[in-house]
């Protein structure tokens, strides 16, 4: 009763901010062992409490670029004067031993990781379920001005045009059950052929004594 | 807090004889009143016991031959002098009202179903943990000849080498694991974009008020 080998894949979560992401991806990854966050690389400097390696990997802008430059990452952006962006070697090494990585990137992060690993990927977007909602959630982060909040609001609007472009659609109800959904998506990904890369070997056993 | 309109799917489970497929299906459908099971056509008589309409709808030879003319054959295969065969219009009908349809059928109707069907289907093959356990379940059946056990245990090994045609491979170690594997397979496929065809009205009306 030898597990069959498998590959690891990629799980991306995307949403508009406020619509609950960051919660289901703690929640999925304190349940399962076998998945890991994926941890980016930044050029900004670290705020205070944040732990190197864990939250991120805080590099020099030399050698961000120098990254970039060799193809050593699998997607990055700059946002204002900090560049932020996913090294490829901890995740290939993660995929080929079997382990699973989840990404918390926004619609253009996605895009990139499509282009570098397509097969390895499956991408989910979690909606709000309805407007009041997610005014709500954006609402009760700070006291902001109601310009802001506008801001944010139209900001999650565009980010939301982007769902055609993702395998699965979760509409966040309920934490519980979209964290069963997610749970579930993993789950199913990661029976799906292509990635038990012992099977060969596991039939090819089975049928010579057929 | 209205469920978004989704357009159901064909889920086909194929295994070799003896693997435990039927089991599951019957556990599968028990516990998911989503799920209805596809009820094939046969000229073949009722046997005792047989409901029609149920296990079987029992039709003529001239009857049979008629609908796979006209298309309303989604699968169909001559076993000896019986034919059998999946009428088109029940599954269509229950996949536009968004409800699922389970499939037991081998290699040979999941070749003909990915023809008419591709992008409403998920197939699953189900994989016995090892070939003593096969061999087990195959002549546990009944008090048979070894020369009809062999027979048996040639014909689940030509089976199996249909494995490469399917998207999800469970290995039936325990029923309880691939019971709940296969649900998950059926959450997940429930979850994918293209599934939830009330999606762009539903996003729609999140972004026209953000």
């Amino acid at each position: 009763m030898n597990p069959i080998r498998r590959r690891g894949l990629m799980l991306v979560l995307s949403s508009p901010s406020g619509a609950g992401k960051t919660t289901i991806a703690r929640k999925l990854l304190a349940s399962d062992p076998q998945l890991a966050m994926s941890v980016s690389s930044t050029t900004r400097p670290p705020r205070p409490g944040e732990v190197p390696g864990v939250d991120y990997n805080f590099v020099t802008i030399e050698r961000f670029r120098e990254m970039v430059a060799a193809g050593e990452m699998l997607e990055h952006a700059q946002v204002f004067d900090n560049y932020y962006g996913t090294p490829a070697a901890p995740v290939r090494e993660a995929l080929a031993s079997g382990r699973d990585v989840l990404f918390d990137i926004d619609w253009q992060g996605t895009q990139q990781l499509r282009q570098t690993a397509r097969s390895d990927l499956a991408s989910i977007f979690i909606l709000p379920p309805a407007v009041e909602e997610l005014e709500r959630r954006l609402r009760g982060r700070a006291q902001d001005s109601e310009d802001v909040v506008k801001k944010r609001m139209a900001k999650a609007g565009d980010e939301m045009s982007h769902w055609p472009e993702y395998d699965y659609i979760v509409v966040n109800h309920t934490l519980d059950t979209s964290v069963a959904s997610v749970q579930a998506i993993l789950a199913a990904e990661r029976l799906r052929r292509e990635r038990q890369v012992g099977l060969p070997d596991f039939v090819n056993g089975l049928r010579s004594r057929t």
